[in-house]
């Protein structure tokens, strides 16, 4: 199911430098920064429960494309908001397995052939006559010891697997994990979202337990900011090395601090109106470098996703269901005032995503290659894929470099992905690095280095890992 | 001039599954679900008056690549507003021939090289020097009954063949094709533009048309959707499977039946704003929409062309002239207020089209690899072109899967571009899906089914033809 | 260093025909009728002051880059503001030799290896240890006289350089090439930002100088235009045969006399709004355009640059300090007042250039495909590279066809980069026109003509050369 060679390019030149570039990076420890995998189960490590549970309902590439052609997300066991979810999971099984034709050509059928293959033995092409066999063989095994939380990631040879958190997380499983002598390195990351955009549920209560958290007066925008401190020193010293950011869009702002006092008593209020909050999030980034600048965390935003796009599934499944949906993001002006402020500042890394490619020539690649503070995040979510992964070293490269980039992002809540995830983007990136030695563009021992650094030497230094 | 090879990939490999997934789907009949030919052509079956006339007037494609370089329309025999058309066919012919060497690297060029070769064994390129005898073999060939229309319908092969029709229009052709005891399928497609779209020539006459022909009361919006309603059940009763909207924008709006009938009225006083008819646009789709779920006519929207664009031109030739560009096409939250209504329906089939290929990775593929009742239709227009239809293959794949598409329109008024615009079409999925083979993303025999799926299947399935 | 395949496909079929192309274009004449070098050096022909004055401190391409990853302007002896310029020219080439392998993959690395080797003889890759031998071989080099400016213009085999020039220059430089006998034809293109940009430093004193000049009463409208009308004429009879316009948009208006005189009053009045402004910019590119129909100079339209974005930068150092960032960009309708007046005639020649390669395919191709006026500039700027160009080629071959676009323009203030850039333009079309002739969409004996066209033939007749 696996050949060798997949994912190169199939000219014998280029592919023959590929191969030998992929092999010196092949077998090199997952550096990963940032992804959504839970840390209660390197805290806990108990056994994943079922092969669906593993494999199908955490994961929107899967249910969002069988929801597409007419698979109901109950049939697939997706939990609902009023607490249902009835599917059998070895009835869900024979429903993916059923409709694995759906994925041909995608990445979700590249990762999963990987886990499947590398993980279970399981090397012919999943279909309805041996879904319920492929089902038991991968429950059978979830039930061993090798394919607990903690076996799997040594397996996977996880040098560093970042979570992203809530700002009032406590952070227990990570203390857990600390505390329990493992050696695995398992870190927060510190997302503020919960407490700075005022349309996530909860908002006002978000803001009321951030001052009984850390002590300080929430009821002035100074007090708020110190409250935000606190916790990223809290986080930082669980490990954290750095934060995110999910806004609808890159705007930031730099008001003073009479009008930030008085924006932010409008939030605060509950009767602010969508353009203060908006303007609100704009601060809040601007903020957020500063303290960036001040406690050295590395921070990333990830902008321009439309979130919760399909109503009737939201209000019966919340969020995170397949529903979101990219829309244009504007970088340039948007940027401009927190660069004005901390673009040129040493101490500042500041990693941009995007999910409009439009932008990675002309107007990513361009803010990168010049401003010290920036650097550029690997494809993200819909363009994490081989296609998407090609075009952006083909679209950023000759403007922003190599060395503007930061590696890879596995960016996935579903764990057993991550070794397919990680190749998927090693081939890729010795796929192009082989064009280019092939046509000349590069030398040979340059595009070994290359290699290597985008593999681990990139993310380590960009994260500070 | 025709190499069996031509649009593979040159590197062997990718080439060879190429060849191989070709074989398989050179020979299945066309199934054209829309395009824009003449239904009298076929009711009347009468002989194509000339090679001008049949290869080069009605081509848009083509008279505006000599148009850009300074041939007037006029010597081109394009008809005028007035009336007027002096142009020598041959004449023309020759102005087109000496000119051949701008389309090179054009689809418009793989077409006519094509349909010389395959239907008038004319193997050579077209040169000033063999114009005239190009001419001579075209002209005889067009007086034999081989070239009638409905002789060349068989020879290429049609299994269906949609047209484009006016809600107005009796499809007396339609009818009389039926009725003639002729075996080949003609279809007409609902087109309610003259009717929805306040801007169009004759839109007020155009409405009362409608009240006439239906005998309901086009004085209210009930009336008026009623109307529809009845235009639509008698399109169908005549073999339409799909309506289709030619649209500025994506916009669609769901108003309470006290606004939408307001809004009737304003659009109906004949003082209302462009901003009341874009909105009135927008209702209408989402009327559209709720009328395919209740009907089951697929609907089709084409948004984003700024017609009529050269002001000149439009004066003297009227419309459809070469002077629609496109411009930037937004569908995320364009779409919203009908996909909040109709988009979780199995009952409906809505099939997007774009000029903005942006949206292609950005917007359509994840909305369509999300919405059970959106589907991607394939490149239209200017990128109905071998780059094109690559690009569209490698932007939208990964994230809506080959199965949220629909396969090819050939969307065309020169009826002999038929069959070299399918063979264009199914040699760059068969490139594409060979590439993946050879780089191992997809395997073999799979293929062959895709192949297969994006030739026939999934356009009767999309179409319901 | 260089190998003589580089930048064809790796492809042995489309390299073949690459290499054979490239074969009968490569020592053609070098025709560059847009750029920025200084037409002082070839009046005076001195000898260039040392390497660094030479590679680095004139290109926003290195120092941008070598910014980006944290070394300071001052440390690489960019001139500032207050006049200060202190680095040591070694100690500069020295700090570029460490940071040579940030420019892996760029087409400034191409520039370079291109340039040391086939200028200098040095063959090896730039390090940090051979760094003072490359300096020392490059600074010894430079005083002879073959590396004079007129020298390296016959060795270049440049057949025509055009400059760009303010509309208030004397082009004493111009004069005095022409009157000191050198063969060598060196040509200004009238390029009037500095009296039509109402935010252009020294604007009103540009206005007034402009009067003084020309003595036309600028105080009118139309005395300002019989100002231009002057002005054009004296470049057009020091042998300019185009214009430049560089803009923030692509928005062209059409006033009528009365507000277009009442604009400028405004304008002239010192208080007028942004809008007015661009207004001004909008009504006069379509001014220009009138008076291109009249005086036959070719117009090129560089819109889309957001210019010196980086606050602190600008304060420092000034313009084109590598902060000028692209943002996205409408032509459609923005050019709509204009093409309306003169898109028609056969007499304008209007070139457009962008940095946002989405209008490629969506507005550019298009647009140029239809008006006879309009044609497509190559890829400019960022895009100004391998995978630029290719993407320019593939995404408007198709409308736009090869015969509207005009040829290569190197752009540059780095002279020494003029015959590697060319060097490249020439590859990357072989290398498309290759695979074109590979695929079968293109004859070999037709892709022979259109490389030639490319490289010689279209450029002439766009600029009048």
């Amino acid at each position: 199911m696996l050949d060798s060679m997949r994912l190169f390019p199939s000219d014998p030149a280029a592919r023959a430098v590929a191969a030998k570039l992929y092999e010196t990076v092949r077998d090199l420890p997952i550096v990963s920064p940032h992804g959504h995998t839970d840390p209660s189960w390197f805290a806990v490590d108990g056994a994943f429960p079922n092969p669906a549970a593993l494999f199908i309902q955490p994961d929107h590439y899967i249910f969002r494309m069988l929801y597409s052609q007419g698979v109901s997300l109950e049939s697939l066991g997706i939990p609902q908001l009023d607490g249902k979810q009835q599917a059998d999971p070895r009835e869900v099984w024979r429903i993916f397995a059923k409709h694995y034709y759906l994925f041909r050509g995608t990445p979700t059928r590249l990762w999963l052939d990987y886990s499947l293959s590398t993980l279970f033995g399981l090397t012919e092409r999943l279909t309805p006559e041996n879904a319920d066999h492929y089902y038991e063989v991968v429950a059978a095994a979830l039930e061993t010891p090798e394919f607990r939380p903690r076996a799997l990631f040594e397996k996977f040879n996880i040098e560093v697997l970042a979570t992203t958190d809530s700002p009032l997380d406590t952070l227990e499983h990570h203390k857990a994990i600390r505390e329990s002598g493992w050696k695995g390195r398992v870190v927060p990351t510190f997302r503020p979202d919960p407490v700075i955009d005022a349309e996530f549920a909860g908002f006002r209560e978000n803001i009321d337990k951030l001052g009984e958290i850390t002590g300080e007066n929430i009821g002035s925008f100074k007090g708020y900011l110190n409250a935000l401190r606190n916790r990223r020193a809290f986080f930082k010293q669980m490990g954290a090395t750095a934060t995110d950011h999910g806004h609808l869009t890159a705007q930031t702002a730099d008001l003073d601090d009479a009008a930030a006092e008085a924006l932010y008593q409008r939030i605060l209020s509950g009767s602010s109106t969508p353009e203060e909050q908006k303007l609100f999030q704009a601060q809040m980034l601007t903020e957020m470098a500063g303290m960036s600048v001040e406690d050295g965390l590395t921070m990333q935003l990830h902008p321009g996703s439309i979130r919760n796009h399909n109503k009737k599934l939201y209000e019966k499944f919340g969020r995170d269901k397949g529903a979101d949906i990219p829309g244009p993001t504007e970088y340039v002006r948007s940027l401009k005032p927190l660069l004005d402020r901390y673009g040129n500042d040493p101490r500042l890394t500041f990693i941009l995503f995007t999910l409009d490619e439009s932008t990675f020539s002309r107007e990513l690649a361009p803010l990168a290659g010049h401003y010290p503070a920036l650097r550029l995040g690997p494809p993200w979510w819909f363009h994490d894929s081989p296609e998407g992964m090609m075009r952006f070293r083909e679209q950023a490269t000759e403007t922003a470099g190599f060395y503007n980039t930061v590696g890879f992002n596995d960016d996935t809540r579903a764990f057993l992905s991550i070794p397919s995830r990680h190749d998927v983007a090693r081939r890729i990136d010795c796929a192009f690095l082989g064009r280019l030695v092939a046509e000349h563009r590069l030398d040979e021992d340059e595009a070994f280095e290359v290699a290597k650094d985008l593999t681990v030497n990139l993310v380590k230094k960009a994260y500070k890992l």
